[in-house]
């Protein structure tokens, strides 16, 4: 892509009105745009990051086997009332047309996918299975000052998993943990994110959360000095035995941390609110067990300027940048550097506008693409090329390819 | 694909409450779900459309620059205040938060995409400019009978342009005709889509719609003898002279269509309400001229689907069908066939279920995958593989290539 045709702009500074270091900068470098508090647009930049993350979590999610869907924001009051959720869920926003009909606008979808995947499994030959999507979703929260961290509206990837019995969801459940671990590896989040253990609420022990480490996270958690995993504060006490690695030698560490990702047992909950059962091997109906996987992709998103950014702007890893490389041209003859990557399957951001080196530079590292090649007069004449990492900082020379 | 993994299943009958035959075709055979009237879940087939659907309209918008953007449904009152539309618009959601913040859910994006824009072109220099999303859109509509033709929530493609003047504009808008033309012609619709010539509003003479010529239409058009354009019924006269050939001949051939898409020209309804202006080459600050572009990417599936099926059921166009192979597996011979044909790029879909050969058969038309392939025992013994074209039926042998 050439720069020049970008219709976006970097800004110098960031919106006044943001606090949020993520927004901040995602607003400087062209990646969003804050339509108000807690709602934003996705810019050029934005959408490509985005379908990365998107592509990530596809392929993680196909290994084990579930099927993309993409299911409705306006849902009918009646499949919330089956929950109790009508009245019990706090912010969710509810919408009344002309003749009275009320719906939510929906911040998860178990009041929809439990019925509709009800349609199609009732015998234990349709069990497990799985369903997931990338939706935006709606949570009516009333002060909302953290950026793509916490937002009214919000893209999310939900998934639902369907089982026979707990026995059999739970390796299932195991295996989600080595999944989710894969998306935030490849996300570039590994090295911070911590396996947390939660409140499982009224009907399991235990959910998971996945946390990812950083001063600005609204999360306390308290890492195990043994396993690495964490316990989330609002279930830690004081010396408990690790629930993870089961050390009772009381040794925690405290963090800050913002939840990337969570998963939990649903058990029955949702099944027996819509009557969905199965038939077993014996004709016998027995009661769905259910599994629930989320990702906040924008928050994933804001999660990874958050944590990876520094004084100069975004560090994108690899698999999310929206570019491979960052070429800045700062001579005409850059033009055919970028024809050359480009052939080569390589995604370039071409900087070729009419504007400073200093300028360009600047650009380059507010926006973050993981590797910055530079092209002037002078490496030109030396028959070299400038290659420059973003996360390092490192320059080094090569010869030229062309 | 293994159909045996699919966790959909066809139906043998529409559902009693579906009038409309794309939503009844597209609900028996497994890509849509109905949640509530004019609200429906795409399904794992329905998916693979809208992504094929969603290719094509890239593809072509990318041919005049269009970038895409990702903008909220969740939309300040303040911003419908501006333009007027919070009172005057038909059929517009209103949410409001319980601190009593109200919030339109976006019918279409001009509130929003006016003060967007306006952030970075400032200049002559940033303009001509387009942008466009795929995003889910709400709409009052107090009867929905028509399946996905008409939608409380619904898949839409709008594209909006931005331009120094008339004069500028108007080759890109009757460029926006050309690809749009393609656009149809690649989903299947090409021989039925008649650009029409529609009520411009109070800004200018006309506006452009595509209508896909089908009996299930609500519209009615006028079809020029002369030249194969049309006239929509809310402007059409009597004997009025062509207005896209200028024939006078007054001969015209009334149909029943579906609006696929339209195009406009906005002129400066919205910039004005926004205040936006670009600088000139002399500084003079010069009012923003604007076009939109719009195609329900629901609407088009459905109406595919009302014009090319049959009374077997679905017909897909070769782009837009989930895959290029229905391989009927008769016997476990065929799975070679899956993977050859995968292997070599093919997307195939493997009925591999232990169901009667009759049933697989049922099921391949009413799917509507172009390609039907059949493998059983009789065709494996005498080295020949089976095609049949869904669209005329044909049946072809070929030696096997395994």
């Amino acid at each position: 892509m050439l720069l020049s045709k970008l219709f976006t702009k970097t800004l110098r500074e960031g919106p006044k009105d943001e606090v949020a270091k993520n927004a901040s900068l995602l607003v400087r470098a062209g990646y969003v745009d804050k339509l108000a508090a807690g709602i934003y647009s996705y810019l050029p930049l934005g959408i490509l990051v985005v379908s990365n993350l998107q592509k990530i979590v596809r392929e993680e999610l196909g290994k084990v086997g579930a099927q993309e869907i993409f299911m409705p924001a306006l849902q009918p009051k009646e499949n919330w009332l089956k929950t109790g959720r009508w009245e019990t869920m706090d912010n969710l926003y509810k919408v009344t047309d002309s003749e009275g009909r009320e719906f939510a606008l929906g911040p998860t979808h178990e009041e929809v996918v439990v019925p509709l995947v009800q349609k199609f499994a009732s015998s234990y030959r349709d069990l497990p299975l799985s369903v997931y999507q990338f939706q935006s979703k709606f949570r009516m929260e009333l002060r909302s000052k953290s950026g793509l961290l916490r937002g009214r509206e919000f893209l999310m990837k939900d998934m639902y998993s369907f089982h026979k019995s707990e026995d059999e969801m739970r390796p299932f459940y195991e295996k989600m943990k080595e999944v989710y671990s894969q998306i935030f590896k490849r996300a570039g989040l590994g090295e911070i994110t911590r396996i947390t253990f939660a409140s499982g609420g009224a009907f399991s022990e235990f959910s998971h959360e996945f946390q990812a480490e950083t001063p600005a996270g609204e999360d306390t958690i308290y890492i195990c000095e043994s396993c690495d995993q964490a316990v989330n504060r609002e279930i830690f006490k004081e010396k408990m035995k690790c629930p993870a690695c089961k050390s009772d030698s009381g040794a925690y560490r405290e963090a800050k941390a913002i939840e990337v990702g969570n998963i939990f047992e649903l058990k029955t909950k949702f099944s027996d609110a819509f009557g969905m059962t199965y038939k077993d091997e014996t004709g016998i109906e027995q009661p769905v067990i259910m599994g629930c996987y989320g990702i906040g992709i924008g928050r994933l998103m804001g999660t990874i300027v958050e944590a990876l950014s520094d004084e100069k702007g975004i560090i994108w890893p690899e698999e999310v940048s929206p570019f491979d490389i960052h070429l800045v041209g700062l001579t005409a003859g850059a033009k055919v550097f970028y024809e050359y990557y480009t052939k080569k399957g390589m995604r370039v951001l071409y900087d070729d506008r009419d504007v400073s080196a200093g300028e360009k530079f600047a650009d380059a590292e507010l926006m973050g693409i993981p590797k910055r090649l530079v092209i002037s007069g002078k490496t030109l004449k030396e028959e070299k090329i400038e290659w420059k990492d973003r996360t390092t900082g490192t320059i080094t020379y090569e010869k030229s390819p062309l």
